[in-house]
């Protein structure tokens, strides 16, 4: 996969894409990218990107030439790039999102910051608008490199087994059960002693019912997205008395 | 503000932290921050953070010594410091708790990678457990970048006022309106001609409108938390027909 990223602010992902996971992913050969500054695809000679909105207000927009100018100069062969713009009025980003991003061979990010964007922008260049939730962010760097970092884990050979049980736990529905490590005493807090029991069986059970009763607890709007057994049911019915 | 980041990969946080409103936000005094890897806070001898799960399982576990002997580590004064966990199964993060947080003096932010957390960090020594969203990232650092962008820019005196109206527009409930800008033709492709007539009655008119048009295309969740007038509500029926 190659993932294109303009924003005004490039060294923003320095620190991110050559760190951890993705710099691993990259040594691997399963991704490359480019961030490049959008500024030098203006064709104002005050390399302006932005301008005041027409029909008035506060704020500056993003101009739709820098913009339609960089995605255009890419070369890129075979199917057409997804252009991902990342705005709050976008669809909400979601783990299936990613599952679905990570598909792809070219992945193109749009960051505006601070500005609104043109809408033309929004019409007639982007495949996708991307929201990573109901919050105010100053720019849509955070939010392309939090939709980068999941896509990128999911590409083949990316996770060792170890790493990818996180993956596997989330693709359950529920969330995760409590673990636990060593020491089995610490300060007086204490490890469950069924956890400390050898017995498979009843551990599994344990967990299944813990990750049940989180979901209840946290997030029950999640139950209406999976199909539960019928032990499960009665075991929930057994949490709402 | 003060806001203590632990984390075992700390250099993320450069590009991110030391840029941009982020930036100039520390230049005018509004935020301090300071980000350490908390495998300095290990008593192992290896300086080992993680270990495996007691009752078996894939994946590593974050063990509880190093995180609880790093937060005690720090001196503060006053209230006691909000103690974050980046985590799936945490609160949903939204501009309202964004809100909340940026009343606070000291933020402390922890940041699992790859591994669960023991669960006696969630139990015994957060405060709030927070995620942005339904999908899986390999550690909490992209989440926790995302919050403190969020909550930094709500502080006094961050934003100038041409910076601050996404801000205020997000504060309608509604998704903002279409923004255009220069040129009025961009390859055929035009601006409303609305936006161009100088009617600022009827310019606030269509933008209102756009802006329910949208929230009514994409967030229909988004009218279950407020008010709409009667003249709203009368617009909203004609969308649905």
């Amino acid at each position: 996969m190659h993932i294109e990223v303009f924003s005004l602010f490039p060294s923003m992902f320095d620190g991110v894409l050559n760190a951890s996971m993705m710099k691993k992913a990259q040594e691997k050969g399963a991704f490359t990218f480019n961030v490049t500054d959008f500024r030098a695809y203006s064709e104002n000679k005050h390399s302006q990107v932005d301008d005041y909105p027409y029909g008035g207000g506060a704020g500056m927009v993003l101009k739709p030439e820098p913009l339609f100018n960089a995605v255009e100069s890419l070369q890129t062969t075979g199917k057409p790039p997804r252009v991902i713009l990342m705005c709050p009025q976008g669809e909400r980003f979601t783990q299936k999102k990613a599952e679905e991003l990570a598909q792809e061979e070219n992945l193109v990010f749009l960051c505006g910051h601070y500005e609104g964007y043109d809408e033309r922008i929004r019409e007639h260049l982007v495949t996708d608008e991307i929201s990573i939730g109901d919050f105010v962010l100053t720019g849509g760097e955070l939010a392309a490199m939090t939709v980068i970092d999941s896509v990128v884990r999911l590409l083949p050979n990316v996770l060792g087994q170890a790493d990818s049980h996180i993956q596997d736990s989330f693709s359950t529905g529920l969330l995760e059960h409590p673990h636990y490590t060593r020491p089995a005493d610490f300060r007086g807090m204490k490890v469950p002693d069924i956890l400390l029991s050898g017995n498979h069986a009843k551990i599994a059970q344990w967990r299944e019912e813990q990750s049940l009763k989180r979901t209840f607890e946290r997030r029950p709007d999640l139950f209406e997205h999976i199909e539960l057994t019928d032990k499960q049911k009665a075991y929930i019915e057994t949490l709402k008395k």
